[in-house]
C-alpha cells in the first residue's frame, strides 16, 4: 500500500476504505494479493452487473486482440461498433418498442450526461435544467451543476449554474413534490424559467438509494409532455438490469426523450457510455460533441456479449426474484437490530439500509471489509449501507454476504 | 455503413470522412473489411504513439485477462495500478527531476483537464483561468469553457465563463502576446482578475498545430511564478513523446505545476488519463473528484509496458530525427506546390501544412483516404493538413505516406 | 401625447395606460392639462405615502434652493445629510430599539438592493441568495437575478444566476414553504448551497400584494439565525408606514440584518434610497460601492421633514384604521360582484383584489381612469387590482375612490 | 463630522477626503459651514457642468414647485417631460443629424448602462459585450461586469460574466489594440464570441482620463459596422459638453447605436439619466425595463433649461478654448515639476496629470483641499490628478485654481 500513499494523489478514496491490493476476481468474488477472498456487494459501483471476468466476454476479447482487431477508433466504423449497434437495436430497443438514435459521447457516465444536456439545450433553445435533490450525475462541470451533493459541488471552485433543484419523490415530510413542481412551472412569477429538460435517476444511487414511485415518474413524464420539456433519465447506475428490467423506468411505462447509459453497458467493466436520443431530437451537427475514446472496441465486444443476457426475459425475472429476497433480508435485519434505527431503501438489486445513528454505517462497512464483504455507503452524509451485488450472484452468495453483514452489525453495535 | 447511418446519432464525424469499416491494425497500418490497406498519419488523434497492437502489450493484456486479473477497480489498490505508479516514477519523473503526485481523474483527457481546473481553483481560491486563442481542452463544460473553437463553444447551449483568452504565441500580426498578458495582469483596472491558472498546449493540436517557441513558454512560466499563478500544461496530444521528448515542455526547461496526460499514456489505445500535481498543490480531500472508470487495469498494463520505450533516450532521439525528416518533406511539398499557399506548422512528429485556399485541405485528405492514407485536418476552419503518424513509424513508412500525399495534392490541384 | 409617441422609447408604459399629460397634484389628487381631476390610489407606486406636494416639504425645499444650498454632493458632508442622519436615528431607529448604520447607495430602490446583496456576500463569503416566488427587487442585473417575473427576467438577455427561489408564504396548495426551506438547508445533498442571505418583501407589491403572515416572517428570521444567514427585508414599497408601522416587519417582532428603503423615504417623490446595515456587518471599504447621485440634498430635506409624521404613534394608528376600513370595503366589493371571482390581498393601505377572470383587472383599471381614479394592476399576470392610496388620504377620499371603482366594475361587467 | 462617523456606513468616501460640511454653492465655488470658500475643479464628478445653482434653473424649479407641479411621475405624461423631449430633439439631435428614441431608464448612470446592455442583447440575441481596460460603467451588477477596476469588481462578491475586456487605445506599449480586436473577431477559434455590443467611453473618467484618438474611435465604429455589432457610447461623464461638443464623439464623425447620458444631463445636479437608441433598435416591450424614479420632473425642468446653453455653438467653443488654456497649463506644470514624472491626459475640460510617483497624487489633492481647491484622483491606482471644473468657469477661475494646485504640488514635493 505504500506505493499509493507515496505516489498517488490525496484524492484517492476507495483504497483508503479497503486498504489492500486486489489481484483477481471472478463472478461475485475478489481476491487480494494475500489470497484473501471477498464477496462483492459493490459491483464496481454498478459497473459489474454481469459479474467479474465473464468467461465468454474474456474469450471474445482475447480472440479479438489476437487477431489484431482495431482497439482504438474514435467514431470510425469498426466491426465491433457495427455489431453492438445492431444487437442493441434488436435485443433492447425493438422488443421494448423504443426508438432511439445511439450516440457514443465518450466512455464515462459524465460524458453521456454532458452530451444529453447539450442536445437538450440545443433542441429547445433554453438553458435551465431541472434536476432533483440528492441527484448525482457526474463530476465534470456540466454534470456537477445538476448534482446535489454540497461537498462535491464545492469542489468545483466556481459557482454552478443553470440547474434548479426540485424535491425528489417523498422528499420533505408531508409535502408533495409534484404540486410544488407544477406550481413553479405554471406561475409566470416563480423565478424558475421553463427548462430545457428534467433529468432524474429513478433510483438515486449516490444520493442514498432513494427509489421514486412509478406513479411519481409517470407524473413527471406528464409534466414534461404538457410543458414541452425533454425528459432525461440518467440510467447509468440503475439501468442495465439493476432493478430487474433493462431500463429502470420500464415498469412506469414512460418513454424518456434521452437516456444516459454507462457503467454496466460495457459488460466487463471497460469504459463505455452511450446516449440514447429520440430521432426527432438528434439534431447534432457532425462532431459538435466528440472525444478521443468514443471507440473503445474491447468494450463494444463485451457489451455485445452482455446483450445475450437480455435475449429472453429469464435474466430480468431472476434479478427481480433476488431483489425480493434481498428486500426480505433487509427488513429482517432492520427488525433484528432496532439500535440501527434503520429504514429500507431501493428496489431490485439496488437496495440499502439508511442508518439513523451518525457514523455507524461507515463502521459497519469497515467491519464487513475485514470479514470479507465489500460494500460501501451512500447518501449525503454516507448514512446508507448500500447493497449492489452483481446481478449474476446466486441466493447462496447473497445469503453468505448478508450473514457477514449481520455479524458485522452485531460486532459494531457491541463495541460501540 | 448503413448500420451507422441508421442507428448512430448524427453527431458521428470520422465515419463520414472515412466511409469504411475498419477491421485490423498493426504498427502504422490499418485494414478495412475489404482488405484495403491504409497508412496511418493520424494515430488515433495522438492516442497511438506506439502504433497499433504492439506485440508486448497484447501479450501482457491477454495474460492478465486469462488469469482473471481484476479489470475494473475505481481507485482501489490493484497490482497493475501499483506497477504503473512505480514505473512512471522511476522511468519518467525521477530522471527528469520532476516531483508530482499522480491522480487518476477518469479515463479521458477532459476528465484530467477538469480535475486540473478544480484543484487550481481550490488551491488559489481564485476562479478565472487564462487559456489561449485556439486552445482545445475538451468537450465537458469545464474544459470547453477554456477552449477557443466557436462552433464547439456554441454547442454548449449555455454561455461559458471563468475563462479569459489571451493571444497564443505569434497570434496577431506584429503584436507581442507576452507584453499584452503582462499588461493585463499588472494593471489593476484591466478587467482581468488574477487567475488561478494559465493553461496551455505547447503545440495546439486541434487549434491548427501552432507550436509555441521555447522562449515564449519560458516567459509564460516566469509570469506564473511572478504572479503566483499555477501553470497547467495540457500535454494530452503533444505529450508522451509526440514532439521528441516525453513531455513536450522539456526543451523549454520549465516545470509546470500541473500536467494533464491522456491519449497515448494508455499505450495501446485504451481509455486512460492522469493528472500530475506538484505535491504542495495536491490538496484534495479524498473523493473530492472521482469517477467510475478511474481504474482501467488493462490500460495500466499497456501503459506500464509503454514506459519501456523511455528507459533510454534512444526512442526520443529517433522521434526527433523523424521529425526533422518530416520537416524537410513538408518544406519541399510547400515549395513544390505554390498553389497551396502553404505554411509549415508544428514540431517533432506533430506537424502540418496550413493551406491558404479555402476548402482545399479537406479535399486533399479525402483524396488521400481514397489512395490509402489516413490523415485529418485541424485549425479553426480546418485549414491545416495534419501529420500525426505513430512515433514507431520508420522512414520508409513516412516516405510512402508522403508520396501518397503528394499524389493526392497533385490530383486535387489538377481537378480544381 | 404625440410627443411621447414620436420621441420616447417604446419601453414607456404608464403613459400608455393613462393617456394624458398630468400637470398638477396635491394631497391625494392629480389634475391633467385639461383640468380633469383624478383621485390617486397609486401614490407613485408607493413613493407618495405623504401625498403630493406636502406644504412643509415644498417650503423647506424652496427655501434651501433660494439660499443656494448645495444640491448635488455625492457622499460629501452637507447640512441636509447631517440632519437626516440625526433625525432618522432619533425618530425611527432609537424608539424601535434598532441599531443600524445608514448607507446611501444611490437614489433608487435597485441601488439599495444591489448594495445589500454585495455586503451580504462580502460578509459571509457566500454567493447564493434565497429569494421568493413573485419577488420583485429591481431591474438592474443583481436585483433582477432575485426577482421572479419571467418577462422581466427574459429582458435581461442573459441567464440570471446566484438566486434560488423558495415558495413564499402560502404559495402552493396545501404545501408548507417553511418545511421545504428547512429541508433544503438541512440536507447536504439538496443542491442548494448555504446562502449569504434570504431577501424578502413582507408584502409583495409587484408580485400580487401577497402578504406574509407574521408567524411565517418569524420562522424565516429563526431559520436565518439558526443557519447564520443574513436576513434582508426589502421594505422599499411596504415600508415608510404603508402597512401601518414605519417598517412593515415591526408587528413580527423581528430585526432584519439589512433593510432596503427607497420610494417614500424621500418624502415628496424625489429620488432617494438608503440601506440599513447592522453595525457588525457594515464591513465596507470606503467607496467599495458608490454612485453619482448618493447626495440628493433636496430629497434629504423632504425626507427629514417627512420624519415628523413619525414623532408620535398617531400617524401609524390612523393608517391602520384606514387599512381596516379599506379591508371591509374590499370584502364588500368581492361579495357584491361574485362574477369577479375575487380574493382579498394585502394589509394596511397596501391591498388588492385578485380577479379570477383573465384580463378583467386591466379593463377595470382602464375604466376607473376614465372616471377619474388612478390605480394599477399587479401580479404575474396583472390579475390583481391594487390599492395604494397616499397614507394621508382621509375616509372621504377613500370612499370616493371606492365608489368610482364600484361603478367601474359594474360597467365592465355589464359590457363584457 | 461626528454625525457621519457615528451614523453613516463605512462605505462613505468623499466625506473622508474632504472632511467638512458643505453648505452653499454657486457657479464654480462652494462654501462650508465655517464659511471657508473652495474653488471647484470636481463639478460633482462631472454632474455640474453648468455650475452650481444656476439662477434660471433655480427660478424655474421654484416656480414649478409653487404651482404644485407634479414632482414624481414614473413614465406618465407630464408637461416637463414633454418639454424636455421636444427641446432635446430640437436643440441637440436635429442639428447634429442624429435620430434617436429617448428612453428614461431610471435616474442614474448605471440605470442607463444596464438598459443599453439589455436592449443590445435583445436586439442581437447575443450575450457577450466587449468593453475596455479601465472602463467604468457603474456599480450595479450588469454595469460592473463591464467595468475594469479590480477592487470594485471584487466588491460584487460574485464572479462577473459576459464582458470581454479589450485593450483601450494606446494601452500596452507598442501594441495596436485595433489589430488585436480584429484578430479576435475574425478568428473562429479565438474564444471570444461575436458580441452584442462594444461599449466605450471616449475619455475614460474613472479609469485615468485616458482619451481615445478620433481615428481609433472611427476604427472601432468601422469594426462594429463590419461585424454587425452595436456601438454603445457611455457619454455619462464625457458628454454634455465636457470635451467641447455636446456629445464627446462628435469630432470623430461617428453615430453610435446607443448613447448613455446622465450626470450633467439633469442641469443642476438632480438625478436623471437617458438612453438614446437608434429607432431600428428600440425593440422594447412596454415596461420591459422600468424604475420608480424615471419621472424626476424637477430634473426635467433644469435639463430643459440647460439646453439653452446649446442653442448656438458659442458655449461649446468657449469650452474648447478653456480646454486649450488648461492643456497649456498642464504642460507647464509637468515641465515645472519634473519630480512628478507627470504625463498629460485628456481633452477639453476633462484633463489630468498622471503622476509617476506612488501616493503623490493623493497628497496633492489633500493639500489642495486645505488650500481651498477641490479636485480628486482617478485611475486604477488613483495616480491621476483630475481636473473637471464646471464648464461655466472663466479663465480667472481656472487660473486661481491652477495657482492653488501649483502651490500644493510645491508644498507636497518639499515636505516629502
Amino acid at each position: 500500500m505504500k506505493t499509493f500513499d507515496k505516489y498517488e494523489s490525496a484524492v484517492r478514496s476507495y483504497s483508503r476504505g479497503w486498504p489492500t491490493v486486489f489481484e483477481k476476481s471472478k463472478g461475485y468474488k475478489l481476491w487480494d494479493i494475500d489470497g484473501k477472498e471477498y464477496i462483492d456487494f459493490f459491483a464496481g459501483a454498478g459497473t459489474l452487473n454481469y459479474g467479474h471476468n465473464n468467461d465468454d466476454m474474456q474469450t471474445r476479447i482475447i480472440e479479438y486482440i489476437r487477431n489484431n482487431g482495431i482497439i482504438h477508433s474514435l467514431d470510425m466504423g469498426t466491426t465491433p461498433r457495427k455489431e453492438f449497434l445492431e444487437r442493441f437495436q434488436e435485443v433492447i430497443l425493438k422488443p421494448r418498442n423504443l426508438d432511439y438514435k445511439i450516440m457514443f459521447p465518450g466512455p464515462t457516465g459524465t460524458n453521456s450526461v454532458e452530451s444529453a444536456l447539450k442536445i437538450a439545450r440545443k433542441v429547445t433553445g433554453r438553458d435551465t435544467v431541472i434536476s432533483f435533490t440528492n441527484a448525482f450525475h457526474g463530476m465534470t462541470i456540466g454534470s456537477l451543476s445538476i448534482s446535489g451533493n454540497s461537498s462535491k459541488r464545492n469542489g468545483a471552485g466556481i459557482p454552478l449554474h443553470h440547474g434548479v433543484f426540485m424535491p425528489f419523490d417523498d422528499y420533505a415530510e408531508n409535502q408533495d413534490s409534484i404540486t410544488y413542481i407544477e406550481k413553479f412551472l405554471e406561475d409566470q412569477g416563480s423565478g424558475v424559467a421553463l427548462p430545457a429538460a428534467i433529468i432524474l435517476e429513478t433510483v438515486q444511487g449516490e444520493g442514498g438509494i432513494n427509489a421514486a414511485r412509478m406513479e411519481w415518474l409517470k407524473k413527471i413524464a406528464d409534466i414534461c409532455e404538457r410543458w414541452d420539456i425533454l425528459l432525461i433519465v440518467d440510467d447509468i447506475q440503475a439501468g442495465c438490469g439493476r432493478t430487474g428490467t433493462f431500463f429502470s423506468f420500464e415498469p412506469a411505462g414512460i418513454k424518456p426523450d434521452i437516456v444516459c447509459l454507462s457503467k454496466s453497458i460495457g459488460g466487463i467493466g471497460l469504459p463505455m457510455a452511450i446516449t440514447l436520443i429520440k430521432p426527432e431530437y438528434d439534431q447534432w451537427s457532425p462532431g459538435e460533441h466528440n472525444g478521443t475514446f468514443r471507440g473503445n472496441n474491447l468494450a463494444f465486444i463485451a457489451a455485445t456479449e452482455a446483450l445475450k443476457f437480455w435475449e429472453t426475459d429469464k435474466f430480468g425475472k431472476e434479478v427481480q426474484q433476488k431483489g425480493e429476497f434481498l428486500s426480505e433480508a433487509v427488513k429482517s435485519i432492520i427488525k433484528k437490530f432496532p439500535e440501527l434505527h434503520g429504514t429500507a431503501r431501493g428496489r431490485g438489486l439496488m437496495q440499502g439500509i439508511a442508518v439513523g445513528i451518525d457514523g455507524l454505517s461507515d463502521k459497519i462497512c469497515a467491519e464487513a471489509f475485514d470479514r470479507g464483504l465489500i460494500l460501501e455507503t451512500s447518501g449525503p452524509n454516507g448514512e446508507v449501507v448500500k447493497f449492489l451485488p452483481p446481478l449474476i450472484i446466486d441466493e447462496k452468495g447473497l445469503r453468505e454476504g448478508l450473514d457477514v453483514l449481520e455479524e458485522s452489525i452485531e460486532h459494531v453495535l457491541q463495541t460501540k
